[in-house]
């Protein structure tokens, strides 16, 4: 009796790259491209994005808010401010109401640790311009400034650390409306008046500061590499800064970066290759299907339920790439109980299955089980087995029951537990090739 | 093989009571009391209960927001108004907050269908004296002249109507803060200006506008049902209001009235007599366990999960009771997916097992399996069987195969699917005693 | 020579009421009509009317600035909303930037009394409803509850009380949004459970609290005095209320009785009647000629200059009235100073021209030069002289020289100081007929 | 008859200065110096002063209100925060309040033209750091971006100079709180990222946008000019900048500057020499003593009366100075109504007397009467008469009738005219030495 699975059964990859030390880059692609990826990178496989901010605040339509309100207005924005707050009303007026009032970082990296990810990253700056920490390059426009009063950035990095995760930092270069990046813009980019007055002075100060172990770049696509002087700053941030031997970056440096040059690929948001890649990839999505930040109105529909999750974890891990999940607090500081069910559930998950994503051993395969079998014996044909062969049901006790078929791979006789919960099951093979 | 529930299995009762027509109520306990209970009532077994005034907006501990700041202060709520509000901020100017921008009275009646409930009980007034409708004894103290500026009230009864669901009011009789209502306590209640001129003119106002089919009353327990003119109130409404033949009260008109006269019995909140009484009660319960109203900063664990709350609702139809489940929307007026998800979850549920809650038939016995059974056959001793005995699962299509013990009851063998998922799971057994 | 004169040169004239003690007043107008007027609000011939409420915060066209946004809607006051408030925005909402932050009624009442004032006016409450005292008819919507949280009313009674002014309460009988008011206009005044449940308890506390000297009724003219219920309130304030002999009423009791009924006559308001009359009456008026209430963008040129104010105090008291000058003071409890010019300036005009003001002596006559004469001799033919006539110019310290005159009259030389300042001068005339 | 003045009698002085076209000058204060003033500055004489900024919003205190509450903290600032507005409050909130929804700058300019001012200087940036016009230097931190969302600086100076006033503009070189200026300032001023990320940018940006007649320099005293690279900056104003011939500026450059360097000189603030000085100079002050931008509970005695400015305005122009006279807008856009009055009283004054002020001409002599004569002769001793002598008092048709004293000077019958008002009277000697 053959068994079919409709769902996908890849089999898992781990690339470690070894690390050459005491190398010396030069500020050209080719030379920031050599850098080996630091290898906690690709045994981490998953972690939670933080998007959070001033956005946070109206918490309607997106992160993008203030573009859809004011850059390129969509009715559905300008009508929530015409309805809402009064003429004259400015997005920064937000900012007030950021209060982060009930914001405990503790919870925070606990909640993150038990979701079984290896990694955090928090946006620092999204294209609003707002830092989430006391940049003196953006006064009165910061959360220590204005709004929580408070180190953001600094507070949740110590609580992530203390739990030994990895911690990022997302950066925007781009602002949507700072003046010098507009001016520097309708020139043609041929002035770098922002860049050098208020991005790189302010990356260079965040990096010394805080340490990051990611630097997650975006809004890079409206001026070339050469604008942002981006190989200049990766440069100094792989040869001579604090985190040279560590820090992980992505590809978001210019118009023609992504997916081609940088640290590991995120290609587009939400991207997965569908295959293997060579180049070590990251998956970025949002529990919110519709948005990053929190958003007031978000539908039960519109979530990414914990089944969907998993799934994508696995599939995204299985090709090689990691899964940077993400939840959007909200103003007040607090992650909705619904993102916090699915984080706590995917950590349920990996508590169970975890070692088929995090690890890697040379003749074990395992295979994932993404929809319910309906019988009690399963047939795999793929691997070829030998006496020594072991099969198990993560989380279950007891070595599966299997005999070889002849015409190659196995049958498995699945025991009830395999019935119980709807979400993926994963069999692991030992001594098989 | 005898197998053991550490769950409960209880069989479920419906008392349906004759309603007499043309009798005439006298403004007395004895004459009140005897009024049968409309049948809807009893027949709903399941409603939503939904609290929503200005409490959501501080959305903080809980909606005695008000009593804990500023009328028997607890600290936490005095600091939280210290940090986060100016000197000589007052209760009232949390109002125009109450924008309710989002409140889409179709969506939540959908959802409270789709919940599986039968009624839906909305806060028309809490403590607070915030009337969520126009009322003209609440001049700017209501959500049409200020926040929503919408008939809350209104609005929420049509749609819920629309999908043939009884809508119910919640309404407090008294009220914290009312200088009148102080006025009186202060006279030992010996003077009424505040039922006089506030509370009866609009209870009347709102029965005669809405025609609700409960009228949910709290807020007694200060005073007498003499104080109140409880009796004369529900003299006028059993025998002259336009609800007479289809309204139903609870018991929380006085005092001494609860869980002794009125309609059928609230008890205290969160009640379960734990026993088959003779006169019908409800238990009301919040999926946040630590409050009725919308809290910003509640945490998964303080949430009812969804097993709890069927195994909840199962326990109290089978003692009788009808179970009210509140969920507090937000002061934008959406209802948090997490809510969301718990209502969803028991519809779904109750699309395959609610016979076994909504029904009762003859010589049907429904038996409900709180735990998974942990071997395909299960053994139950109570059922006298006969040879036209049918065994079935709720939601799985074939018959069950049974043989009977000796010793009396049956065995009866498990398909796979009772493995599957974490709730509970219903056995129909037709033809047995 | 002879001197004419543009302005007017009238006499002045003191009428004093006996005080007929032990009176008992009936509800009818011919009965209260016959009370006598307490002596002391004729003698006191100047008052400060100060108009001060939620009004005062968006401080815009005047104090009628809720009716005519949206009452009967002006558009500028429709634009000034629509401008610089969010949609919804309630004028409730204006009650909590009511702050008074700078209220020091020792300070006002040490100007009243510096303007040479004898009695103050506040408004107790105004036709917006929102009262400047704890009233518990109008829970949230009075000074304690909100804004100042305050007894307004209280402290600046007190203070003014301290410099022996009298001290009197506005009070407007309707309230353009009250719903009470609302439904009992709506029945064409036949309900009155606005006066009843709102109106007259209010009422009876206000008096029963502050005792005041006058009650300064307003807003009656929708409804007839029978609507008010003004003769039994009335006679209950002339017989059994604790200020039965001091207090002192104006004529706005209901549609018929301005300039017929009640105590003193205000007939419209800055009425004058341009002759003498039987009848007390006060001239009311304000600085701020667009307003009462405080203006925030009110111009030097609508504002009455310090020598117009002289001249038209002289001619309402000259002609046997009392002149009641109001100011609006700011949200935060301010007197803007070019108010509290105007009234230091009528205080240092009244030290030295008082006596012709406030009192009235046998022969005496005293003669107003609203112009400066441009010759040293002024020729007067009304007053018959004696030998022992004495002239005297107010602020001088010598005697006039004068000479009669053959005609009749009299030729007096004045000094060089009448050509000093710009206001009116006095002449004063012993022992002339 | 000798008659003595207790005021000052100081004789008119006008230096007018060539104007040398072409120089070239260096960045260095012998150079700087050198350059001759403009000499429609000294023409003016008079001049208003505008404070204006987020500081009207608090306008409590003064413009200094930030430093007084979080520089260097003042109880009274402290509290009035306290008491007033939330826990984490910051000075940007108030940016939004700054709405000058009355702002209409035809109104200013007419008010300011009555006045007799010859130009108008306006905090285009105070200490505060917002910029009242649109910045790019200053993001959301000017009145474009946030506020009143208009250009302060440039719509007032269109009104200005379209009346024919000169326009100036106030800007301070420090800013107490960015972070920028106190990271330098920490450096010893050895660093000077916020001279040329911030000041000279704008600064640059600011006289090639509005080419300002004056350019008020202020907020130097903390560090060097060699920090504010003051020197350059003048030298390129006075050489390239489309302003340098017609430009002035002030002594305000680094902390030696004052008194010694730079255009006019201020010295301190309301600084009198006592005497005529070789250097033009300017006094500015300030209708309200305690304030220079508008505060909310500002009291009449703690303003300068019309007759007091009008002396000063003498005083100061007979030394050779100018007199710039400063009035605080509110953050709704009006000047308040008694600074309306003082401007308007001057207007009215100069309008009689201001040929004395304004203009010289040979062997024209002006005397001041500060004091009211008592005797209708009066007595001067120091002008040489000739028969051709003639002697007018300004305001007065017709010539004064005089006679030569032996002993030296002259005699002046002084018509009844001058006993009239209280403020300043100028006599006019023609032919005299």
């Amino acid at each position: 009796m053959s068994v079919h699975f409709s769902g996908l059964q890849k089999l898992f990859l781990a690339v470690t790259l070894p690390l050459v030390i005491g190398a010396r880059y030069f500020p050209n692609w080719e030379s920031i491209d050599s850098r080996p990826l630091p290898s906690w990178y690709d045994e981490a496989k998953f972690g939670i994005f933080v998007h959070w901010g001033v956005f946070s605040v109206p918490a309607f339509g997106s992160e993008w808010f203030w573009w859809h309100w004011q850059g390129q207005p969509f009715p559905a924005y300008v009508d929530f401010i015409k309805k809402n707050y009064p003429p004259g009303f400015s997005y920064p007026q937000f900012a007030p109401d950021f209060r982060a009032q009930f914001f405990d970082p503790e919870q925070w990296a606990e909640l993150f640790q038990a979701s079984g990810a290896k990694y955090v990253v928090l946006t620092s700056k999204h294209h609003e311009g707002f830092t989430t920490w006391g940049s003196p390059h953006s006064w009165n426009w910061n959360s220590v400034d204005t709004g929580p009063h408070r180190d953001l950035v600094g507070d949740l990095g110590t609580a992530v650390r203390k739990r030994s995760l990895h911690y990022g930092l997302y950066n925007s270069l781009y602002e949507w409306f700072h003046p010098l990046y507009l001016s520097d813009k309708k020139s043609g980019f041929k002035k770098q008046e922002f860049v050098f007055n208020k991005l790189l002075p302010e990356l260079y100060d965040l990096v010394t500061r805080y340490k990051p172990d990611v630097i997650w770049s975006d809004g890079d696509w409206e001026a070339p590499d050469t604008y942002w002087n981006s190989t200049e700053f990766l440069a100094w941030l792989y040869n001579d800064s604090p985190v040279k031997d560590t820090v992980v970056t992505n590809d978001r440096w210019g118009s023609d970066c992504s997916c081609r040059h940088g640290g590991y690929y995120n290609c587009e948001d939400k991207y997965n290759p569908g295959k293997l890649l060579k180049h070590k990839w990251e998956k970025c999505t949002s529990v919110d299907t519709f948005s990053w930040g929190y958003r007031k109105n978000m539908k039960l529909k519109e979530l990414l339920n914990l089944p969907i999750i998993i799934q994508d974890l696995v599939h995204t891990v299985a090709l090689g790439g990691n899964y940077l999940l993400n939840v959007g607090p909200t103003a007040e500081g607090t992650i909705p109980p619904v993102f916090e069910e699915r984080l706590r559930g995917v950590g349920s998950w990996l508590k169970v299955n975890g070692e088929a994503v995090y690890t890697s051993k040379g003749s074990t395969v395992y295979a994932f089980l993404f929809v319910r079998p309906w019988k009690p014996v399963l047939e795999l044909s793929a691997p070829i087995t030998s006496p020594s062969t072991n099969v198990m049901l993560l989380g279950y006790p007891n070595r599966l029951k299997w005999s070889p078929i002849q015409s190659g791979g196995l049958m498995i006789s699945l025991p009830l537990e395999i019935f119980v919960g709807d979400l993926v099951w994963t069999l692991k093979l030992d001594s098989v090739k």
